[in-house]
């Protein structure tokens, strides 16, 4: 492994600019990470990957840490985020998980009823996943930056855990939420738990801050939304202390009303979300994230660069974390992760 | 066949709630019809399709007629819609088009370049797209209810003909809309003055209404939506004399502030479109159309009931046609549909 000086790192003696722009401290310009930045567009991870498989790689801290500093060495990212997956706190649960070749993840026995429900196991988070905790040990030893620690939201696991596979729709979800509410409120009560206690535990391992990944959560209608998402995320969230929160959800634009009610420290905007409008709507004492379109990183640099110009512009001198406003793809080109840097860090609010 | 009487019919002397919805008039309850109303939920279609396949099917006038008319037999519905697809017209522009069994749509031969674009065929709705046409004539001659026309919108066809299939990230349509926007602007320019000529044929072949649907818009950040699809969807739009214009996008709520613009007489919301947020946003002089999850129609009647009261009391009495967020899909209960229907009738707003 290379030394840590070839880190991307805070400037000494300062502080973070994440953690400061999510307390809405006005900044001369946005930090700036990107979901998924250690992962398959990268050279070096596919080089890891290669000797096994991505399941091998969650459960290997090491490797995890590893594939986490990775991005760290090629770019000046403000921050990290550790490299794990949504769904391992579900197989520790019980539910074998398996990722096929070139294909998503898929649960084998889907939970459909009250026994499968019933059947989950409680977890104890540095008993039965130590890996994402020693890997956020590991890393945040090394790493110059702050780096995240995650988790899938209630509702967004419920879906996977319930279907088995991703989908178009969740009709099963959806059946068992229409036609068995207290099943379905007592499954999403017990993710809520492990969830709440999982991002507890990084926290604890040494996570600056952590993100709530609701997916799928724009699968759902704003009442249904209000009555299942919204609350079994709060409940995972309101268990976090000692570390400032984020929810992000692919469908943010629907929700944007009620957003605030989640109780995270901040917010994510997927790309679809108009930044300014987005801004509005959620009131100005809400930091938010975001949100390039992931594929307009296939630009040329000027367009890249004009793109996250706009956002920031949009966004304000407070409370914004430049991100993408979904996760990098196998296909992102890393010319275009250096020119969307390269206008965030020659931006200046000053 | 059955006779006409069996049919869904406006009571003699009446003018169809339908338009009169569209023109914003203070209605004792709001007309209903669903997206996808003739399909694979119904067995009388399943009938009809176990002799041929899916575009032999949209191909022939004769059956068209008969699907669009199979569920105004079965449900009191104020409104159909013509049985076609999307993609008709881009095969009478010379691009193949398969459907494999269980499969979506695919173009073997994607359009990714000047070229392919250059040699996309000028057609002549009346004589390259017959049976749709046909179908209108057809089938307005023996509905009591208004039937609609529709196509695709630019930006969604684009989307199709670029990637050759469905996509989770259309990687192929931005990165040339990205990379050659002459090249994606040439041919969002032809597929808008085809659409344009499509629908109005459609008037002329007695559709009351047509609708534009513009299902992947959603995958475009704000900016790009009112540089691409915006533009394009009005310029197909504003060819249309004669009948009342909807333009409908499976992700509305990103483009609320905009949509408008587009210049249709009425909007389609999808189901994560918050009915009261939505009307306060595109204002209350548009009308608009939805939005029940298409998988809410699986809970117990009382509960599709509270649901579809709570977006026609949320919509208000003038200026909404009820509606399902997106189409019906082949698990929907025929219950369900008749709970919906019931609950839409049942209402009153004097």
């Amino acid at each position: 492994m290379t030394a840590p000086e070839a880190l991307a790192a805070t400037p000494a003696g300062e502080e973070p600019l994440l953690l400061r722009a999510l307390r809405s401290e006005p900044l001369p310009r946005p930090p700036a990470w990107m979901m998924r930045q250690a992962g398959r567009y990268l050279p070096e991870y596919m080089a890891v990957r290669s000797t096994l498989s991505f399941l091998e790689l969650c459960h290997d801290a090491d490797l995890c840490c590893e594939v986490t500093l990775q991005p760290l060495r090629r770019f000046p990212f403000d921050a990290g985020i550790i490299f794990s997956d949504i769904l391992l706190p579900l197989e520790a649960m019980g539910c074998p998980l398996t990722f096929g070749k070139g294909e998503g993840p898929r649960f084998p026995n889907p939970v459909r009823d009250r026994a499968a429900i019933a059947a989950l196991k409680r977890i104890d988070p540095w008993r039965d996943l130590p890996s994402p905790l020693r890997a956020l040990q590991l890393t945040t030893a090394r790493a110059g930056v702050p780096i995240l620690g995650f988790a899938g939201a209630p509702f967004t696991l419920a879906c996977y855990l319930i279907e088995g596979e991703g989908s178009k729709d969740w009709h099963h979800t959806k059946s068992m939420m229409f036609t068995d509410p207290e099943a379905f409120g007592a499954l999403l009560d017990r993710l809520a738990e492990m969830v709440g206690d999982h991002l507890q535990a990084q926290v604890e391992a040494g996570a600056a801050c952590v993100q709530l990944f609701d997916t799928w959560a724009g699968a759902l209608a704003p009442d249904d939304f209000r009555r299942w998402a919204l609350p079994a995320a709060r409940k995972a969230l309101s268990k976090v202390r000692g570390a400032p929160t984020l929810y992000f959800t692919r469908d943010a634009s629907p929700f944007l009303p009620w957003l605030a009610e989640i109780g995270a420290d901040a917010i994510g905007l997927d790309w679809r979300a108009d930044m300014a409008h987005a801004r509005s709507v959620l009131g100005p004492h809400i930091p938010v994230q975001g949100n390039l379109d992931p594929q307009a990183l296939a630009a040329p640099p000027a367009v890249v660069a004009e793109k996250v110009r706009a956002i920031i512009s949009a966004a304000g001198p407070a409370g914004h974390v430049f991100n993408l406003g979904h996760g990098l793809v196998p296909s992102s080109p890393i010319s275009g992760v250096h020119a969307a840097l390269d206008a965030v860090r020659g931006w200046s609010w000053a």
